[in-house]
Protein backbone atom coordinates (compact mmCIF):
# COMPACT_ATOMS: atom_id res chain seq x y z
CA UNK A 1 0.00 0.00 0.00
CA UNK A 2 0.98 3.42 -0.78
CA UNK A 3 2.18 5.63 2.22
CA UNK A 4 -1.11 7.77 2.53
CA UNK A 5 -3.07 4.77 1.73
CA UNK A 6 -1.79 2.84 4.99
CA UNK A 7 -1.76 6.02 7.30
CA UNK A 8 -5.59 6.14 6.24
CA UNK A 9 -6.37 2.47 6.90
CA UNK A 10 -4.73 2.57 10.55
CA UNK A 11 -7.02 6.05 11.14
CA UNK A 12 -9.93 3.74 10.21
CA UNK A 13 -9.58 0.80 12.12
CA UNK A 14 -8.01 3.06 14.77
CA UNK A 15 -11.37 5.12 14.74
CA UNK A 16 -14.06 2.23 15.02
CA UNK A 17 -11.57 0.71 18.53
CA UNK A 18 -11.48 4.54 19.91
CA UNK A 19 -15.03 4.84 19.32
CA UNK A 20 -16.44 1.66 20.99
CA UNK A 21 -13.66 1.77 23.39
CA UNK A 22 -12.27 5.53 24.42
CA UNK A 23 -8.74 6.58 23.53
CA UNK A 24 -7.12 5.98 26.39
CA UNK A 25 -8.95 2.66 26.59
CA UNK A 26 -7.36 1.64 23.23
CA UNK A 27 -4.06 0.57 22.75
CA UNK A 28 -1.53 1.07 19.76
CA UNK A 29 -0.83 -2.60 19.39
CA UNK A 30 -5.04 -3.21 19.08
CA UNK A 31 -4.98 -0.71 16.68
CA UNK A 32 -2.27 -1.73 14.45
CA UNK A 33 -3.99 -5.41 14.81
CA UNK A 34 -6.98 -4.23 13.46
CA UNK A 35 -4.96 -2.20 10.92
CA UNK A 36 -2.57 -5.13 9.90
CA UNK A 37 0.38 -2.76 9.99
CA UNK A 38 3.64 -4.25 11.39
CA UNK A 39 3.57 -2.73 14.90
CA UNK A 40 7.50 -1.10 14.61
CA UNK A 41 5.81 1.02 11.08
CA UNK A 42 3.20 3.08 13.15
CA UNK A 43 5.78 5.90 13.76
CA UNK A 44 6.75 5.98 10.46
CA UNK A 45 3.60 7.05 9.88
CA UNK A 46 2.45 9.18 12.96
CA UNK A 47 4.80 11.42 15.89
CA UNK A 48 3.05 9.74 18.76
CA UNK A 49 -0.55 8.12 20.05
CA UNK A 50 -1.73 12.06 20.55
CA UNK A 51 -0.70 13.22 16.85
CA UNK A 52 -2.60 9.73 15.78
CA UNK A 53 -5.82 10.93 17.81
CA UNK A 54 -5.51 14.11 16.06
CA UNK A 55 -5.36 12.75 12.71
CA UNK A 56 -8.60 10.45 13.95
CA UNK A 57 -10.45 13.84 14.67
CA UNK A 58 -9.55 15.39 11.56
CA UNK A 59 -10.69 11.88 9.85
CA UNK A 60 -13.79 13.17 11.59
CA UNK A 61 -14.32 16.32 10.90
CA UNK A 62 -13.76 15.26 6.96
CA UNK A 63 -16.50 12.79 7.49
CA UNK A 64 -18.80 15.75 8.73
CA UNK A 65 -17.92 17.74 6.19
CA UNK A 66 -19.47 15.50 4.31
CA UNK A 67 -22.79 14.67 5.92
CA UNK A 68 -22.91 18.58 6.44
CA UNK A 69 -22.89 19.04 2.72
CA UNK A 70 -25.57 16.43 1.57
CA UNK A 71 -28.17 16.78 4.06
CA UNK A 72 -27.62 20.55 6.13
CA UNK A 73 -26.92 22.08 2.56
CA UNK A 74 -29.09 20.38 0.54
CA UNK A 75 -31.08 22.73 -1.83
CA UNK A 76 -34.39 22.46 -2.54
CA UNK A 77 -36.12 21.62 0.98
CA UNK A 78 -36.87 24.43 3.59
CA UNK A 79 -33.84 24.92 6.01
CA UNK A 80 -35.63 24.01 8.93
CA UNK A 81 -36.72 20.32 7.42
CA UNK A 82 -33.66 19.86 6.35
CA UNK A 83 -32.17 20.14 9.95
CA UNK A 84 -35.23 17.66 11.12
CA UNK A 85 -33.80 15.40 8.59
CA UNK A 86 -30.31 15.62 9.88
CA UNK A 87 -31.60 14.84 13.29
CA UNK A 88 -33.55 11.95 11.56
CA UNK A 89 -30.33 10.29 9.70
CA UNK A 90 -28.61 10.22 12.75
CA UNK A 91 -31.01 8.80 15.09
CA UNK A 92 -31.31 5.87 12.23
CA UNK A 93 -27.16 5.61 12.18
CA UNK A 94 -27.52 5.29 16.32
CA UNK A 95 -30.33 2.38 16.13
CA UNK A 96 -27.90 0.93 13.09
CA UNK A 97 -24.98 1.00 15.51
CA UNK A 98 -27.74 -0.04 18.21
CA UNK A 99 -27.48 2.70 20.09
CA UNK A 100 -23.74 2.06 21.52
CA UNK A 101 -20.58 4.17 21.01
CA UNK A 102 -22.37 7.76 20.45
CA UNK A 103 -21.04 10.29 18.82
CA UNK A 104 -17.10 10.53 18.47
CA UNK A 105 -16.22 14.20 18.81
CA UNK A 106 -19.01 14.20 21.96
CA UNK A 107 -17.16 11.34 23.49
CA UNK A 108 -13.29 12.57 22.89
CA UNK A 109 -14.15 16.09 23.75
CA UNK A 110 -15.33 15.29 27.23
CA UNK A 111 -12.54 12.10 27.26
CA UNK A 112 -9.61 14.52 26.20
CA UNK A 113 -10.20 18.05 26.33
CA UNK A 114 -8.64 17.96 29.88
CA UNK A 115 -5.77 16.28 28.67
CA UNK A 116 -4.29 17.27 25.79
CA UNK A 117 -4.05 20.68 23.89
CA UNK A 118 -4.18 19.18 20.33
CA UNK A 119 -7.16 17.08 20.85
CA UNK A 120 -9.24 19.79 22.65
CA UNK A 121 -8.36 22.66 19.47
CA UNK A 122 -9.08 19.86 16.77
CA UNK A 123 -11.98 19.00 18.49
CA UNK A 124 -13.29 22.59 18.77
CA UNK A 125 -12.61 23.03 14.99
CA UNK A 126 -15.59 19.67 14.85
CA UNK A 127 -17.96 21.54 16.97
CA UNK A 128 -17.82 24.78 14.81
CA UNK A 129 -18.13 23.06 11.83
CA UNK A 130 -21.27 21.25 12.84
CA UNK A 131 -22.88 24.17 15.16
CA UNK A 132 -21.87 26.89 11.83
CA UNK A 133 -23.30 24.35 9.35
CA UNK A 134 -26.38 24.71 11.93
CA UNK A 135 -26.52 28.08 11.87
CA UNK A 136 -26.60 28.56 8.08
CA UNK A 137 -29.87 26.62 8.15
CA UNK A 138 -31.21 29.01 11.12
CA UNK A 139 -30.18 31.98 9.13
CA UNK A 140 -31.98 30.34 6.09
CA UNK A 141 -35.33 30.00 7.61
CA UNK A 142 -35.42 33.40 9.21
CA UNK A 143 -34.24 34.94 5.85
CA UNK A 144 -37.28 32.86 4.70
CA UNK A 145 -39.61 33.97 7.27
CA UNK A 146 -39.90 30.75 9.33
CA UNK A 147 -37.97 32.12 12.39
CA UNK A 148 -38.43 35.23 13.99
CA UNK A 149 -35.91 37.83 13.09
CA UNK A 150 -34.72 38.70 16.60
CA UNK A 151 -33.34 34.80 17.46
CA UNK A 152 -29.76 34.21 18.13
CA UNK A 153 -28.89 31.90 15.79
CA UNK A 154 -25.37 31.64 17.03
CA UNK A 155 -26.56 30.73 20.46
CA UNK A 156 -29.46 28.47 18.87
CA UNK A 157 -27.02 26.39 17.14
CA UNK A 158 -24.92 25.99 19.45
CA UNK A 159 -28.08 25.41 21.85
CA UNK A 160 -29.55 22.73 19.53
CA UNK A 161 -25.59 20.84 18.94
CA UNK A 162 -24.77 20.69 22.22
CA UNK A 163 -28.78 19.55 23.67
CA UNK A 164 -28.52 16.87 20.85
CA UNK A 165 -24.61 15.69 22.41
CA UNK A 166 -26.39 15.38 25.93
CA UNK A 167 -29.31 13.20 24.55
CA UNK A 168 -26.90 10.78 22.71
CA UNK A 169 -25.19 10.62 25.86
CA UNK A 170 -28.42 9.27 27.55
CA UNK A 171 -29.77 7.31 24.64
CA UNK A 172 -26.33 5.04 25.22
CA UNK A 173 -27.27 4.95 29.00
CA UNK A 174 -31.08 4.08 28.57
CA UNK A 175 -30.31 1.96 25.01
CA UNK A 176 -33.75 3.66 23.80
CA UNK A 177 -34.07 6.43 21.06
CA UNK A 178 -36.22 8.10 23.17
CA UNK A 179 -33.95 10.96 24.50
CA UNK A 180 -33.43 11.63 20.84
CA UNK A 181 -37.14 12.27 19.56
CA UNK A 182 -38.08 14.05 23.24
CA UNK A 183 -34.74 16.25 22.36
CA UNK A 184 -35.83 16.79 18.24
CA UNK A 185 -39.92 17.32 19.75
CA UNK A 186 -38.72 19.82 22.24
CA UNK A 187 -36.60 21.84 19.84
CA UNK A 188 -39.47 21.89 17.37
CA UNK A 189 -42.07 22.86 19.56
CA UNK A 190 -41.17 25.48 21.41
CA UNK A 191 -37.52 26.91 19.71
CA UNK A 192 -38.06 26.18 15.51
CA UNK A 193 -41.42 27.01 15.37
CA UNK A 194 -42.83 26.50 12.17
CA UNK A 195 -45.09 28.85 10.46
CA UNK A 196 -48.53 26.90 9.28
CA UNK A 197 -47.07 27.01 5.64
CA UNK A 198 -44.41 24.73 6.75
CA UNK A 199 -46.20 21.57 8.40
CA UNK A 200 -44.29 19.47 6.12
CA UNK A 201 -41.41 18.72 8.59
CA UNK A 202 -40.95 15.13 10.11
CA UNK A 203 -41.10 15.26 13.76
CA UNK B 1 -9.91 3.19 60.77
CA UNK B 2 -12.97 1.29 60.99
CA UNK B 3 -14.27 -0.64 57.76
CA UNK B 4 -16.63 1.33 56.73
CA UNK B 5 -14.56 4.96 57.37
CA UNK B 6 -12.00 3.05 55.09
CA UNK B 7 -14.03 2.18 52.62
CA UNK B 8 -15.60 5.54 52.29
CA UNK B 9 -11.89 6.70 52.37
CA UNK B 10 -11.01 4.47 49.11
CA UNK B 11 -14.53 5.65 47.67
CA UNK B 12 -13.88 9.44 47.56
CA UNK B 13 -10.38 9.45 47.13
CA UNK B 14 -11.02 6.73 43.96
CA UNK B 15 -14.04 9.24 42.74
CA UNK B 16 -11.96 12.38 42.66
CA UNK B 17 -8.92 10.27 39.91
CA UNK B 18 -11.81 8.92 38.17
CA UNK B 19 -13.52 12.07 37.86
CA UNK B 20 -10.36 13.57 36.54
CA UNK B 21 -8.70 11.18 34.55
CA UNK B 22 -11.70 8.72 33.67
CA UNK B 23 -12.51 5.44 34.81
CA UNK B 24 -10.89 2.90 33.03
CA UNK B 25 -7.75 5.38 32.88
CA UNK B 26 -7.37 5.29 36.60
CA UNK B 27 -5.18 2.39 37.99
CA UNK B 28 -6.26 0.44 41.03
CA UNK B 29 -2.92 0.98 42.49
CA UNK B 30 -3.24 5.23 42.27
CA UNK B 31 -6.72 4.99 44.15
CA UNK B 32 -5.28 2.86 46.70
CA UNK B 33 -2.18 5.14 47.04
CA UNK B 34 -3.94 8.28 47.28
CA UNK B 35 -6.48 6.79 49.91
CA UNK B 36 -3.07 5.60 51.62
CA UNK B 37 -4.43 2.31 51.79
CA UNK B 38 -2.09 -1.35 51.65
CA UNK B 39 -2.26 -2.32 47.94
CA UNK B 40 -3.75 -6.07 49.06
CA UNK B 41 -6.30 -4.56 51.14
CA UNK B 42 -8.93 -3.25 48.23
CA UNK B 43 -10.73 -6.57 47.85
CA UNK B 44 -11.64 -6.86 51.42
CA UNK B 45 -13.82 -3.56 50.81
CA UNK B 46 -14.49 -4.05 47.38
CA UNK B 47 -15.23 -7.50 44.97
CA UNK B 48 -13.29 -5.63 42.06
CA UNK B 49 -13.01 -2.72 40.14
CA UNK B 50 -16.70 -2.41 38.58
CA UNK B 51 -17.89 -3.00 42.38
CA UNK B 52 -15.66 -0.59 43.32
CA UNK B 53 -16.97 1.93 40.24
CA UNK B 54 -20.67 1.32 41.02
CA UNK B 55 -19.90 2.13 44.67
CA UNK B 56 -18.59 5.75 43.37
CA UNK B 57 -21.61 6.14 41.31
CA UNK B 58 -23.67 5.58 44.58
CA UNK B 59 -21.51 8.48 46.39
CA UNK B 60 -22.45 10.60 43.87
CA UNK B 61 -25.69 9.69 44.07
CA UNK B 62 -25.99 10.74 48.10
CA UNK B 63 -24.21 14.11 46.82
CA UNK B 64 -26.77 15.02 44.52
CA UNK B 65 -29.93 13.61 46.74
CA UNK B 66 -28.82 15.99 49.15
CA UNK B 67 -27.91 19.11 46.60
CA UNK B 68 -31.38 18.64 45.37
CA UNK B 69 -32.67 18.46 48.74
CA UNK B 70 -30.85 21.53 49.74
CA UNK B 71 -31.57 23.56 46.53
CA UNK B 72 -34.41 21.97 44.12
CA UNK B 73 -36.84 21.45 47.04
CA UNK B 74 -35.85 24.60 48.77
CA UNK B 75 -38.99 26.09 50.10
CA UNK B 76 -40.12 29.77 50.46
CA UNK B 77 -38.57 29.94 46.45
CA UNK B 78 -40.36 29.83 43.69
CA UNK B 79 -39.86 26.81 41.95
CA UNK B 80 -38.56 28.13 38.50
CA UNK B 81 -35.91 30.23 40.70
CA UNK B 82 -34.86 26.98 42.22
CA UNK B 83 -33.91 25.92 39.49
CA UNK B 84 -32.65 28.94 37.76
CA UNK B 85 -30.11 28.94 41.53
CA UNK B 86 -29.49 25.07 41.04
CA UNK B 87 -28.26 26.29 37.51
CA UNK B 88 -26.19 28.66 39.26
CA UNK B 89 -24.70 26.92 41.93
CA UNK B 90 -23.00 24.37 39.16
CA UNK B 91 -21.88 26.95 37.18
CA UNK B 92 -20.10 28.36 39.96
CA UNK B 93 -18.89 24.73 40.88
CA UNK B 94 -17.28 24.18 37.51
CA UNK B 95 -15.56 27.38 37.60
CA UNK B 96 -14.00 26.35 40.91
CA UNK B 97 -12.60 23.31 39.70
CA UNK B 98 -11.59 25.82 36.41
CA UNK B 99 -13.73 24.37 34.71
CA UNK B 100 -12.09 20.62 33.81
CA UNK B 101 -13.49 17.20 35.01
CA UNK B 102 -17.46 18.43 34.05
CA UNK B 103 -19.98 15.89 35.31
CA UNK B 104 -18.92 12.68 37.08
CA UNK B 105 -22.33 11.30 36.05
CA UNK B 106 -22.72 12.02 32.56
CA UNK B 107 -18.72 11.30 32.35
CA UNK B 108 -19.29 7.90 33.55
CA UNK B 109 -22.52 7.64 31.71
CA UNK B 110 -20.76 7.93 27.92
CA UNK B 111 -17.79 6.04 29.43
CA UNK B 112 -19.29 2.84 31.01
CA UNK B 113 -23.00 2.67 29.38
CA UNK B 114 -21.61 0.39 26.79
CA UNK B 115 -19.27 -2.03 29.03
CA UNK B 116 -20.81 -2.21 32.21
CA UNK B 117 -24.61 -2.80 32.50
CA UNK B 118 -23.69 -2.60 36.58
CA UNK B 119 -22.90 0.66 35.84
CA UNK B 120 -25.40 0.95 33.34
CA UNK B 121 -28.13 0.35 36.09
CA UNK B 122 -26.37 2.33 38.59
CA UNK B 123 -25.81 5.59 36.23
CA UNK B 124 -29.74 5.19 35.22
CA UNK B 125 -30.46 5.62 39.02
CA UNK B 126 -28.56 8.96 39.13
CA UNK B 127 -30.40 10.12 35.96
CA UNK B 128 -33.83 9.32 37.49
CA UNK B 129 -32.82 11.11 40.92
CA UNK B 130 -32.15 14.34 38.83
CA UNK B 131 -34.86 14.50 36.13
CA UNK B 132 -37.44 13.45 38.80
CA UNK B 133 -36.46 16.28 40.88
CA UNK B 134 -36.28 18.78 38.21
CA UNK B 135 -39.96 16.91 36.97
CA UNK B 136 -41.00 17.69 41.07
CA UNK B 137 -39.93 21.80 40.29
CA UNK B 138 -41.64 22.07 36.58
CA UNK B 139 -45.20 20.21 38.37
CA UNK B 140 -44.94 22.81 41.17
CA UNK B 141 -44.32 25.66 39.19
CA UNK B 142 -47.73 24.44 36.71
CA UNK B 143 -49.54 24.23 39.96
CA UNK B 144 -49.17 27.88 40.83
CA UNK B 145 -49.58 28.81 37.28
CA UNK B 146 -46.42 29.62 35.88
CA UNK B 147 -46.02 27.19 33.30
CA UNK B 148 -49.10 26.01 31.12
CA UNK B 149 -50.76 23.41 32.28
CA UNK B 150 -50.28 21.52 29.10
CA UNK B 151 -46.80 21.17 29.44
CA UNK B 152 -45.45 17.47 29.76
CA UNK B 153 -43.08 17.78 32.32
CA UNK B 154 -41.36 14.57 32.39
CA UNK B 155 -39.77 15.59 28.42
CA UNK B 156 -39.03 18.96 29.55
CA UNK B 157 -37.46 17.73 32.63
CA UNK B 158 -35.35 15.04 30.79
CA UNK B 159 -34.90 17.78 28.08
CA UNK B 160 -33.55 20.01 30.58
CA UNK B 161 -31.24 17.53 32.15
CA UNK B 162 -29.82 16.04 28.96
CA UNK B 163 -29.23 19.83 27.69
CA UNK B 164 -27.45 21.02 30.64
CA UNK B 165 -25.00 17.70 30.38
CA UNK B 166 -24.67 18.45 26.94
CA UNK B 167 -23.57 22.25 27.53
CA UNK B 168 -21.22 20.73 30.28
CA UNK B 169 -19.05 18.68 27.91
CA UNK B 170 -18.74 21.84 25.24
CA UNK B 171 -17.82 24.04 28.72
CA UNK B 172 -14.80 21.23 29.45
CA UNK B 173 -14.05 21.92 25.78
CA UNK B 174 -13.61 25.78 25.35
CA UNK B 175 -12.63 26.31 28.88
CA UNK B 176 -15.34 28.90 29.07
CA UNK B 177 -19.07 28.62 31.14
CA UNK B 178 -20.47 30.31 27.86
CA UNK B 179 -22.39 27.17 26.93
CA UNK B 180 -23.92 27.37 30.52
CA UNK B 181 -25.24 30.53 30.44
CA UNK B 182 -26.72 29.87 26.73
CA UNK B 183 -27.94 26.58 27.90
CA UNK B 184 -29.96 28.34 30.55
CA UNK B 185 -30.57 31.16 28.93
CA UNK B 186 -32.47 28.96 25.84
CA UNK B 187 -34.46 27.40 28.68
CA UNK B 188 -36.08 30.56 29.99
CA UNK B 189 -35.84 32.41 26.95
CA UNK B 190 -38.08 29.52 25.44
CA UNK B 191 -39.31 27.03 27.76
CA UNK B 192 -39.69 27.87 30.87
CA UNK B 193 -41.40 30.76 30.18
CA UNK B 194 -42.33 32.86 33.48
CA UNK B 195 -45.15 35.28 34.00
CA UNK B 196 -44.33 38.95 34.77
CA UNK B 197 -45.04 38.40 38.23
CA UNK B 198 -42.01 35.94 38.21
CA UNK B 199 -39.27 38.45 36.88
CA UNK B 200 -37.43 38.62 39.91
CA UNK B 201 -35.55 35.10 38.26
CA UNK B 202 -32.01 35.30 37.85
CA UNK B 203 -31.04 34.80 34.26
Amino acid sequence: MAKDTTRLAIIKEGAKLIHARGYNNTGLSDILKAARVPKGSFYFYFKNKEDFGVAVVDYYINLLQGIGQAFLNEQGIPPLERLSRFMDIFQKHFESMDLRCGCPIGNLSQEMSDHSELFREKISEAYSLMTDAIETCLKEAQSQGDLPSAMDTTKTAQFIFNSWEGAIIHMKLVKSVEPLKVCKHMMFEYILKISPRENTIVR
